[in-house]
């Protein structure tokens, strides 16, 4: 059972954002530069797509929905900052304005690398470096972080570029890890003018003041690349995986760069955008409404060492960068295992031209291991499914971190979403002869790895049945000891609660507290209970930094595990609308703050989850994936297990072979 | 680099059982009947294993280690119980003792056979089945179940008979799922004798009480048999994991039951017997030692519905049935997808006689995605690999429910456990009018499945490059905001805590706690840090029964995440030695009571994990795999990512396909 094609969800296409960008230039006088920040679809009120969904399902038209951008930018190597929507279907500016002195667009590219140049063509920073001594003909590269926040000085807009260097060795590699070799002095450029604000001493011993820098001593590499092992292995057996009769999903264009996924009895709409990157819209089970709406919203990446300027380390590398900005283009056999079929995106490039995306998304099938079994141990007749995944899979770089992001559809009913990450630790030097830090690990000689905390939010806009959803947590008691109602001391019991108010909510191991979204106007069939979905979520420490610090007031999400607000349009971004040395308040936190009811209204329930990342030297040069995975799962929303039908596996589809079959030479099974 | 072969852990073969129970026989006067419960390998002192290595390794010779069994059996159809120690290297008994009157053996599958067939064609049963009026041709069917404790005239070994009935309708299926029609009377029989106690009437309105039967109304089955349902899926294609050239691991035998296992750096011995299953031994990597053993010690069931019966209804799978008792014959293309080595085990009948357990653990490789990756983004130069697991899965059926066991090894020097939990929920009968009940959830008419915990304990008994290990957590904890140290109040730093005493120990997910195996005498080369494995274990709600409950007696390791003893010959199972009917003191909480030194000792660590189950309506008529895992990974172990010589992924290897290349018949993508 499929769904209706929502066209005015489907992202910019190439075109439109070439005509968008020629409207918003046009206001200018000639010669004026702008510099793109974000120039994307604007998505239409819900309201409207509700409307059309329903004209659609009634076959009656439907008034036409304006095709609508958000634009954000600067006047070229300026403090100016606007944000403007226009209409592409009237060709006109709807609203434009300048922003803020405070509010300031993301990094790029493009200026990164021009911040980069700057940077070590500077006098000031080439003497910086002289000082450090370091070997002839080393190559420095520098890194043009965001600034972060502490309220000290730092309203105009800043970068703050540190400073590494290519194996001495081996300087002309470009792909040397770098971040084996942190340098500690960074400077500080004005992301405008272009203009160096000062130069940091980095921090490098054990008290919190920086010292006066010392002469570089020689120090091993320790390089990522396959021909600087020293040896590779050679032991690993291909192992591929073949579907003779191609993939089991189904995909049809909607726009131009939208899609529609239908796959075992699920279908969804993909749109893809700068800021989020992958979007899934309406996904539907077996013609029954879920979600509305799921991303990944937002991520904030806090660093706990307190030191100048370490202090103000915090990515938010959605506002700040972009998922859909820095996706990977995936490729076949390396990124992909088996039969993938790739989604391409559009971005917008500084100059405000369209840029390519290709293959942004991977979408395939995975063998997940056993689905259900029962073996009746009377007949020993067992009866096995293996569960089959969908997979849409998409990858960022981070300059020296990576996330593999996966929605995970199985034939049970769930939604899981995962997060691989991994990456090169981001780095900074510590004196040589120093092993203990409290502020992070040694990593590799003069490399330290920083504390630091992963929190995601992942934003789910529910229709479970229909928009009117609630939020609700079980939690399981003892029941206490009672002769008439608990004689032997064993009983509990499991409440559930329902969430009135918007706001912030935790998880509760000690009475397994789960949360539950549903639809309280429609009951199971078979129980009468509220059809619903729970939210599986691993639980974590949430934010450290205390409730004074700037990495609270701009992480509006990090500090509870749950949020719930009132759905408004366009509050699509957990740490506001621009992250990028912001000051907080205008994420979820102030939105939950309207303490809106939240009980059978149009909800959106802010996932967070994530991890404390105490580095390993194990994480070094490259870190082994860290997984971690939020599921959704039906509750009481079917009648039974949804995977009831999925036909028992069989020898004659899965083929598989007998590890003893093959020839016993000295590398197979000897037994 | 592969380890010695250790014979003196290889399982008992077959003729070994065989002439262990002759020899044990031959102490009885002939004619004397005995059933068996537990006949297997007694592991020798872990002082002369470790002789024996230092031997091997030193290349000269060691003292024999004498071959033992340890047995645990009765004078069949008496309560009389026994334990003995029999020598098959010098054919004798060493020691042999009745066992007190409150000490019970554990369930088998004949005696179960018979007490079903005992209570079916017993006349009071039969007259309390009456009662029911079932409709014409009914066929019940009867599980005996452990009667648990409760300190109330339960000192004589018990069988709890529940009672079912196969689907009226078809009631000559023998695979119906009889669970779906659970029966209000139920039996208990004496062990031994095979006499009625007593027949329960079970609890099934809304009061603590059990009400009068009443007759039995027509309710639809709900069968799990994929020719019972409506339509199975069509539309899932086939997906095949090839491996032309032969899986990437190498096994030779160790004795007649054991193996050695190689594969990518790895190396370890395995065991099979009929209490744990699966067990590894002498887990080494790169030729360095980081586990003595490994293997799952027990799992405790506890039921949340205070009620009588169901107030002494908690499982102990291990100890009260056994994993290698209960596990699967795995089929290949069913169970196993892929290229895929079998082990067979054997295990002892209830006659003494070898009993086989073919394809008991299947071993095959797996891919598992993305296993690190880095893209530099100024040359856009992308470095992946895949990461590949080798797993050792194991299959137990448990009447009405399925573990899926298996240990998984990566790339990155880590062990996962996992478990998924599958199968039947065990159900009671609830009034037909009722649809909520404080004690569980209506999954069908007429079915309440109650709640319950699945509580697992993961013995480890770690060699961290030698014996000699320590136990420590690590947390992470706000620095105070202080303008000296702290003036923006984002710091945070991580303390390690050493664990001097044996005992019990918890997570703190507010604090990241998290548990670390190290050796204290053996430092990092690089950080200085001792090396050490870091335990990842998913946050669970301990056992919820009171302390002073039989639930909370009996399960002497459910109280806490992480148990560490003093290593001791024999202490190998976390719920005692005899788990059904016991009464506690024996297992981990009492051994941990010790107080013994454990820092820098030779120690065991027990993981407890599992999940507090509150069953939804779609875990029935089987439930979707609910996926649990336990990680051990390197911390400062290594000197860096030891899988930066994996060599990356290449479409060559991997051949992957586009899902565009196919036709586009309608079933294919239509991009």
């Amino acid at each position: 059972m499929t769904i209706a094609p929502i066209p005015a969800l489907a992202p910019l296409s190439a075109a439109e954002i070439s005509t968008c960008a020629a409207i918003v230039q046009g206001a200018f006088a000639r010669g004026t530069k702008l510099h793109f920040k974000f120039l994307m679809l604007q998505e239409p009120p819900k309201e409207l797509i509700l409307e059309y969904l329903n004209a659609v399902k009634e076959e009656r038209p439907c008034r036409p929905i304006e095709r609508r951008a958000f634009v954000a930018y600067y006047i070229k190597d300026t403090p100016l900052f606007h944000e403007a929507i226009v209409s592409l279907t009237q060709s006109k500016i709807l609203s434009n304005a300048r922003l803020p002195d405070d509010v300031h667009g993301c990094l790029d590219g493009s200026e990164q690398e021009e911040l980069e140049r700057i940077s070590l063509s500077n006098p000031s920073v080439q003497a910086a470096l002289a000082e450090l001594q370091l070997p002839k003909g080393a190559f420095v590269v520098g890194e043009a972080w965001m600034y972060g926040s502490d309220g000290v000085n730092d309203t105009r807009r800043q970068y703050q570029v540190y400073l590494y260097m290519r194996d001495p060795k081996n300087p002309s590699e470009p792909d040397s890890n770098h971040y084996a070799f942190p340098l500690p002095v960074s400077p500080v450029f004005d992301a405008s003018t272009k203009e160096l604000i000062r130069i940091d001493t980095l921090p490098t011993g054990t008290g919190f003041e920086a010292e006066k820098v010392k002469p570089w001593k020689p120090k091993p590499a320790n390089e990522y690349l396959p021909e600087c092992q020293e040896s590779l292995r050679t032991d690993i057996k291909p192992l591929r995986v073949i579907q003779p009769d191609g993939p089991s999903f189904r995909m049809s264009k909607v726009g131009d760069q939208g899609s529609i996924v239908e796959w075992q009895k699920w279908s969804f709409q993909t749109g893809f955008n700068q800021r989020e990157g992958l979007i899934l819209y309406n996904i539907h089970y077996e013609g029954r409404s879920l979600f509305y709406r799921m991303s990944l919203s937002e991520m904030s990446v806090p660093y706990g060492d307190p030191r100048m300027p370490y202090h103000r380390k915090a990515a938010f590398d959605l506002g700040d960068a972009g998922a859909g900005a820095t996706a990977n283009n995936l490729q076949l056999g390396c990124d992909c295992l088996g039969v993938i079929q790739y989604l391409d995106g559009v971005v917008t490039d500084t100059e405000g031209k369209p840029e390519a995306r290709d293959n942004c998304v991977c979408i395939h099938e995975q063998d997940s291991g056993i689905g259900w079994k029962h073996t009746n141990f009377r007949t020993n007749r067992a009866v096995v499914t293996r569960g089959r995944e969908l997979v849409l899979q998409t990858i960022l770089t981070l300059a020296n971190y990576e996330y593999i992001l996966a929605f995970v559809f199985n034939q049970a009913g769930e939604i899981h979403y995962e997060v691989r990450a991994t990456g090169i630790l981001n780095t900074q030097p510590i004196d040589d002869d120093l092993f203990e830090s409290v502020y992070g690990t040694v990593v590799h000689p003069g490399v330290l790895a920083a504390v630091h905390q992963h929190l995601f939010s992942l934003r789910v806009d529910p229709a479970i049945e229909g928009q009117n959803n609630r939020l609700v947590y079980d939690e399981a008691n003892p029941l206490p000891r009672h002769p008439a109602t608990n004689p032997h001391g064993v009983g509990y019991v499991v409440k559930e609660t329902v969430v009135d108010k918007s706001g912030g909510y935790d998880l509760n191991v000690a009475t397994s507290r789960t949360y539950k979204i549903q639809n309280a106007s429609v009951k199971n069939s078979i129980n009468k209970k509220s059809v619903g979905y729970k939210i599986q979520v691993p639980p974590v420490q949430t934010l450290i930094a205390d409730s004074e610090s700037y990495h609270y007031k701009r992480a509006e999400f990090a500090d509870h595990q749950i949020y719930v607000t009132k759905y408004r349009d366009d509050e699509f971004y957990a740490g506001g609308k621009y992250t990028n040395q912001s000051r907080g308040g205008t994420g979820v936190r102030y939105w939950a703050g309207r303490n809106d009811n939240v009980k059978d209204e149009d909800i959106v329930v802010w996932v967070q989850f994530g991890l404390n990342h105490i580095p390993r030297i194990e994480d070094f040069p490259v870190m082994p994936v860290e997984i971690l995975r939020v599921a959704f799962k039906p509750a009481n929303f079917f009648t039974k297990n949804p995977a009831m039908d999925v036909p028992p596996s069989t020898q004659n589809v899965n083929q598989s072979r007998l590890a003893q079959a093959l020839d016993s030479d000295c590398c197979g099974p000897r037994l």
